[in-house]
């Protein structure tokens, strides 16, 4: 125990919940980190679809990128309002089906599923990608370091919110430092040298333009990727639970915050790229830089800066994976909560985290590093989608929120509006995401949510059906108590037989022993020891015979007769229970258990699965 | 089941037994096909060591096999004295431990488990090794045609033993035949030309000498080395069960026919190899050949009677792990009749074989085939020394049988000396062996017979403090039958928890149903509902009333305080039983079980763990 109280921290009691709540500092690290670092890749993935139009193409990064910013900004303000409506956490899923009814709610729920599933697996294969492309000594084992990564994300999750926060400020702060430094410094330059900055390392050249000019497709599918630096901006809603009062204003705070910064450093990565002539580079190319590893280098030359930048980023797209971990467990219990999902998500763990969410998520997780083998990094595009439809989902759902709201939509107009214009945004680019990006790989998506939903309904129904069946407010009935039939297995008189016999005739008058005779090598049978050791004694006493049954077996089978018979006495007897007495054998040390026959064990099992609510197995326990 | 039974045939009634008795010419490939197939790699075994002797070395040869002939005389008479003796199976184990005690006996099964495991691998892989060297392609695939093999063989061999000599007799008699038909020609042309034979396909030259003349080591080597074509004769005085009536009698037909069959074959090897001047060439060679398949080559050339040839003897080496799987199950089954393994291996399956030693034959060979990735050639020299030691053990233990037989030494003098000779005989060759091949591999045999009896006298002892506790034949004791304290573990007031409830008030007038109140969202424990539920209809009936028990949980745990208070209350009450009554879900389908907890489950195995003989589970199924 106290090698896991040092790993993962004692044990918190439920009233110490308090003291876990968390401030905005430690909001930004838990909340914001997948939001931050898409500035890290969003620009890019824009940039390098930009490509076929040479040097040229530096003149569209800007507009795209400002787009992208008009669509964060949109969205910001409709976040803001939700978490101001919902203090007890606002995330696509509760918000879309408490407005919109359980479809959409379903419906945003698999797509953040699946949101945060990917963010966790292309969070940390981005991050091991960047250090093997450091040193391609690590290459072979990048899924070995994935793991690693993964393994250290859970565990400081596993502590509980509050320490997470703690680990990971530092981290988010040197990202957000020396990205803000670049754009800073960067920015300096080009006005003080009007406008035409001398890069301190030239970037590579621009590939010649196989393009003339930008079409509506190309325009399309650059947005597309760029909006890959839109994900993670749900998180907040999402976990405003964990903010210490004044919960909303918290929450609100951290989102300022985490979108400002961002919005500071897409606009400054997209206008720097221009003003120094960046162009992406392809990522198969023999010498492949990525657009901030060009642009550092242009800004600063490559000295130590360039590589605390570079380790920067690298520590934080593997940590990214972070946000992942502190909203899936709270999405997971959300949905739980309306039985659409299995209730362990409901239970809270040793550190009060819905430790449940952590280990699903972590086992997905897995399950997509190794099959992808670590090389995840073809998914990022895939969970844009995701998250557009949850976005999407959650302000229909404020539009609906706002005019059922005391004052209807003439005292809230103005919410309306927001959300709604939001809606419109995201729910358009949603459209354009997936018809950009479906046969990139969309399409999986498209086909995973419906599949997530029918789990969702099959869980559903079936709680449904538990709790029908068992739910019971009518008083204890104490009409017909009778004692059971007592059937009691015995291949010989020994002690535990002896145990076994005793606790039968407490619980009934009517007992069974049932002596499986196979003509075997040496087998007696009972009849020789039964009035001996069993009748006299009961006659002496003056109880009711227990009947010796002799089943023979011509094929040394056991378990079989066995059942038949119990089931065939449970047929002959309608209305009466059948209480089945299995004696076992419980040993010092578990290779002993090889040394007994698992039968005892199959039996309990037959008896499980063939049963029905007439048949009750009593084990009777012998300590060896 | 119609899948089981046409794939290992219909179950056997345990009268049917007579009918699966086996005659002598079922009994050649059963139990002879480790030995006849010695004489494809026992000579060559002797011949490789002579190799530095260049072509001087074919003379020795011919010496050599005929030491190895004599001792195989010995060991024939003193085998079928032994079967003589012990109609009912007479294997090394059952007379070591009969005439010379425990110590010796479990030596000897020690040796003869390991003996029958290697013997296994070693004739699967070798035959594999034959099927790949004929065909390169097939060498990445040799693991898993080497469990293709595994997998035929074990089939086989559970459908019976009556089937398994059906199986098994063409290719034997192929084998034997093809290689009578050798040495019968090449004897007819060695003498039609004088004793100067000309091969059709001339030998490849011999290497050049190394050494001038034979010491007494290389001696040895080489001796030791052919000795692997002895093992394998013990098989048939351990299967003398399998045969019908007259048992004996049949079972010493069989083993003249296999012992006359083999000496017929070593002696025309190497009788053959001399007058050819055939040498063994080394293995690692790159045109490596077999000096079977030099002979083949040199009396009939490469023509269809050579393909045919060396068919037989790849197959009949891969069936020679029959010879294993037809004795190994007989083998554990007397060790444990006598309590030194574990009482599974004395159960007679559905064909009236002993399944479980053939599913642990298969479980070891497949593991040393992994662990050696189905290259376990090396192994050959390894298993000689077990065969060897099993030997001697079995003659030594004779000679004493026959002094405490009727009559005396006097009587019976002639049988001692047989058996005295053969033990001596062996006995030496044992220690020749281990010392010539000791540190080639001998050492790891050396060093597992000790653990395996280790292994035996730990289950010998845990099987003998079982008998004693357990052993009871005192009558029934019906003093003190006081009715168990109940306890219900119960979350809420539903149907399931009811049907508890109404066992528990068959069982006991005391009652103690445990609420594990943790101060999680909306959990507002039982006070509210049990006066009106539970305890107005037992007022009613006049019953005693139960006792309700809610234990607050700060940090959310149910298992900890529920074991807490079951153990407290089991030691309040010394003397008294406690019945911890479960309700357990049994849900339609597999899936359903993830969406209920497994706390029973846990709670149960605790129960068993840390419980005691005076806590009893009983099990109350609902069937959803």
């Amino acid at each position: 125990m106290s090698f896991v109280d040092s790993l993962l921290g004692r044990p918190l009691a439920t009233s110490e919940e308090r003291a876990e709540h968390i401030g905005v500092a430690a909001g930004i690290p838990i909340f914001g980190l997948d939001a931050l670092t898409s500035a890290a890749y969003g620009p890019e993935a824009a940039m390098t679809l930009l490509i076929p139009l040479g040097l040229a193409g530096v003149h569209y990064i800007v507009p795209i990128i400002t787009a992208i910013l008009i669509l964060l900004g949109i969205v910001f303000f409709s976040y803001r309002q939700t978490i101001a409506a919902y203090p007890s956490g606002g995330g696509s899923y509760t918000v879309a089906s408490e407005n919109l009814g359980d479809g959409p709610g379903l419906l945003a729920a698999a797509a953040l599923m699946i949101d945060y599933i990917l963010t966790a697996a292309v969070g940390v294969s981005a991050g091991v990608e960047a250090l093997t492309s450091a040193d391609s000594k690590l290459l072979p084992h990048t899924l070995l370091l994935c793991l690693i990564v993964l393994t250290v994300i859970v565990i400081v999750n596993l502590r509980g919110v509050k320490d997470t926060g703690a680990a990971f400020i530092a981290p988010t702060f040197l990202f957000v430092g020396t990205l803000l430094t670049l754009v800073g410094v960067g920015v300096f330059h080009v006005i003080t040298s009007g406008g035409h900055p001398v890069p301190v390392l030239a970037p590579p050249p621009a590939l010649p333009a196989t393009v003339k000019f930008l079409g509506i497709w190309l325009l399309m599918k650059a947005f597309s990727s760029g909006c890959a630096a839109m994900t993670g901006v749900e998180a907040v809603s999402n976990g405003v639970m964990a903010f210490g009062e004044p919960r909303s204003k918290k929450a609100q705070a951290t989102l300022t915050v985490i979108i400002g910064i961002l919005a500071v450093l897409l606009f400054g990565i997209a206008y720097l790229s221009r003003a120094y002539h960046i162009t992406a580079m392809e990522p198969d190319a023999s010498h492949y830089q990525s657009v901030l590893s060009i642009l550092t280098s242009a800004v600063f030359g490559r000295g130590w800066f360039y590589y605390v930048t570079m380790a920067s980023v690298f520590t934080a797209l593997a940590l990214s994976a972070n946000t992942a971990f502190a909203d899936f467990p709270r999405l997971a219990r959300a949905i739980a909560a309306h039985d659409y999902l299995p209730h362990v998500f409901l239970l809270r763990g040793r550190r009060l985290l819905f430790s449940h969410g952590v280990y699903a998520l972590t086992g997905f997780t897995t399950v997509i590093l190794i099959l992808f083998d670590g090389q995840t990094d073809r998914l990022i595009p895939l969970y844009a989608i995701g998250a557009f439809l949850a976005f999407t989902l959650s302000q229909a759902g404020m539009v609906v929120h706002w005019k059922n709201a005391e004052g209807g939509y003439k005292k809230h107009w103005w919410h309306m509006f927001v959300n709604g214009f939001g809606a419109l945004a995201t729910g358009l680019t949603t459209i354009v995401v997936l018809i950009a990006k479906f046969v990139a790989g969309a399409w999986v998506t498209a086909l995973l949510v419906p599949v997530l939903i029918l789990i969702m309904l099959g869980v559903k129904r079936h709680y449904t059906r538990v709790k029908r069946e068992m739910k019971d407010m009518t008083p204890l009935n104490l009409v017909n108590l009778e004692p059971p039939i007592v059937v009691i297995p015995m291949a010989r008189w020994d002690r535990i037989t002896e145990k076994a016999m005793r606790f039968g005739l407490l619980l009934s008058k009517e007992i069974k022993v049932v002596h499986i005779h196979s003509d075997n090598e040496g087998d007696e049978g009972l009849e020789g020891i039964w009035d001996d050791k069993v009748l006299t004694p009961i006659r002496q006493e003056g109880l009711q015979e227990p009947e010796l049954v002799t089943i023979p077996s011509n094929f040394r089978f056991v378990i079989t007769p066995l059942m038949d018979y119990i089931l065939e006495l449970e047929d002959r007897n309608p209305g009466r229970k059948v209480a089945v007495l299995l004696p076992e054998m419980v040993v010092r040390h578990w290779w002993e258990n090889a040394l007994h026959g698992q039968r005892v064990q199959l039996l309990k099992l037959l008896l499980l699965l063939k049963g029905n609510q007439r048949i009750v197995v009593v084990n009777i326990p012998w300590y060896l």
